[in-house]
C-alpha cells in the first residue's frame, strides 16, 4: 500500500465528536464492514484439513470483500499461549484463551477462524457459552474426516510417531476425540475439496446473515 | 444490519482458488481495509484519559470509514486475563498477554488501541519488540496528565481509597510509574480536550502512512 497518509487538511476537519467514554461499538464497525462478527470454530483430528478450509476460506472471503481473520498454532501457539504446555490443566487454558480472544476478534466484527484439534466437548461448549452471553454468533465446524484419512495424509508425521509410542496423548491414538454433538456446520474434506467445503461454509454464513447482501453494499 | 444474507448464486459463484495452506495475509486484508493495521499503545497514571481518548479516537476514525478496535480493562480483564491477580508476576503476564492480542488485531488490519496504566518500561519494550519483529506499527502514546489533576479527577475513588492505605501498589502513590523515554506521541489531557487529543494522533497516523489517502479511496 502507499506510504502516503490523508493530507492534515483533510485529516483534522470538523467533526461533531462528543468527550464520553463509550464503545463505538460493534454496530458501527459491522455497518462500516458489511458482516456481522462471527467465530468459526474448525475442530477435528490432527490433518482433517482444519487450517486448509480455513485459509481457503479466508482467501474466498477476501476475495468478495469481507474481512477475516484465522487463529491458528501458527500465531497462537508460539505467541500469547507460548508459556502453556500440554499438561490437561494447560490444554484447557489454550483452548479458553483462543476463546477469548476469538470473541475479541468477532466483537471487534470480523469473521474470526480458530483452527485447533479442540478434542473435548467441555471446552468447546464453555467457549461456546462465552459467546452466546455476549449476543456473538458461534459456529462449531466439524472437520469430520475419518482417522484412516488423517493416517494416511500425516503431512508431520505425528501419527506415526504416535503409533510408535514416541509422542503420548495424541488424539485418535491414545486421547479420545469427542466429536460435536450438534456442530453447525459439517463438512467432509475426505470427500470435497477444501474450496467446496470453504463454499458449504460461505452458504451457511450468508443463509445466517453474517454475511451482508451484495446489493447493500456501496 | 439487514438479516438477508447473499442469495446462492451470488455466494457460489466461480472462483479460482488453489488448495493450499499459506495466509492471505497481512497485506490483502490492508488493500481491503485502506490502512495498515498497527498498534496505538496508550499508557498513563489512572484517571489521565487514555480510554476516553482512545473511544474518542475509535469514534473519529470510525467515523472516517477506518476499522479499529480498543482493548481495555473492561473487555480484557474479565475475559482472557480473568485468571491473573496483582502479584508482579501476573501484573507482567497480564500486559504480555495483551501486547500479543494487540499484535495479532494489527496483524489483521485494525487500528488496534491498548488502554492500560502499564507502568514498567520494560514490559512495555517487550510488546515493542514483539511488534517491531513482525514489522508491525507500534505507537507508544503517552498520555501526560500530571497526577495531581488525575487525582483531582479520581472517578473511581481509587486515589483516595490508595491514600487511605486501603489499596496498596496503587500506581503513583506507592508504587513507581514509569514514563516512556522516547513514546511516538504524547498527549496532554489535562491542557487539551479528548478531541483535540485524538487529532494528535489521527495526523501522526495519516504522517505515517497508517491511513490510507483519501482519494485512494474507491
Amino acid at each position: 500500500m502507499s506510504d502516503k497518509g490523508w493530507s492534515n487538511v483533510d485529516v483534522v476537519r470538523a467533526t461533531n465528536v462528543t468527550w464520553h467514554h463509550s464503545h463505538a461499538g460493534r454496530e458501527s464497525r459491522q455497518h462500516l464492514m458489511h458482516q456481522r462478527g462471527a467465530t468459526l470454530w474448525f475442530t477435528g483430528l490432527s490433518a482433517a484439513g482444519k487450517s486448509t478450509i480455513a485459509f481457503t476460506l479466508e482467501h474466498m472471503l477476501i476475495e468478495r470483500g469481507f474481512m477475516t481473520y484465522v487463529l491458528d498454532g501458527d500465531n497462537v501457539r508460539h505467541g500469547l499461549n507460548k508459556n502453556l504446555g500440554f499438561s490437561a490443566e494447560d490444554r484447557a487454558e489454550n483452548i479458553r484463551r483462543i476463546g477469548e480472544v476469538a470473541k475479541l476478534f468477532a466483537d471487534a466484527g470480523l469473521i474470526t477462524m480458530t483452527s485447533f484439534i479442540s478434542p473435548y466437548r467441555v471446552d468447546r461448549d464453555k467457549v461456546r457459552d462465552l459467546h452466546e452471553e455476549a449476543d456473538i454468533p458461534f459456529l462449531e465446524i466439524f472437520t469430520d474426516t475419518p482417522i484412516e484419512v488423517c493416517e494416511q495424509r500425516d503431512p508431520k508425521g505425528l501419527y506415526r510417531r504416535a503409533r510408535s509410542g514416541e509422542l503420548k496423548l495424541f488424539t485418535g491414538v491414545d486421547d479420545p476425540y469427542e466429536p460435536p454433538s450438534t456442530p453447525e456446520i459439517t463438512v467432509h474434506p475426505g470427500r470435497m475439496s477444501a474450496p467446496e467445503c470453504a463454499l458449504v461454509i460461505i452458504e451457511e454464513l450468508a443463509r445466517r446473515g453474517i454475511l451482508r447482501h451484495d446489493e447493500e453494499r456501496e
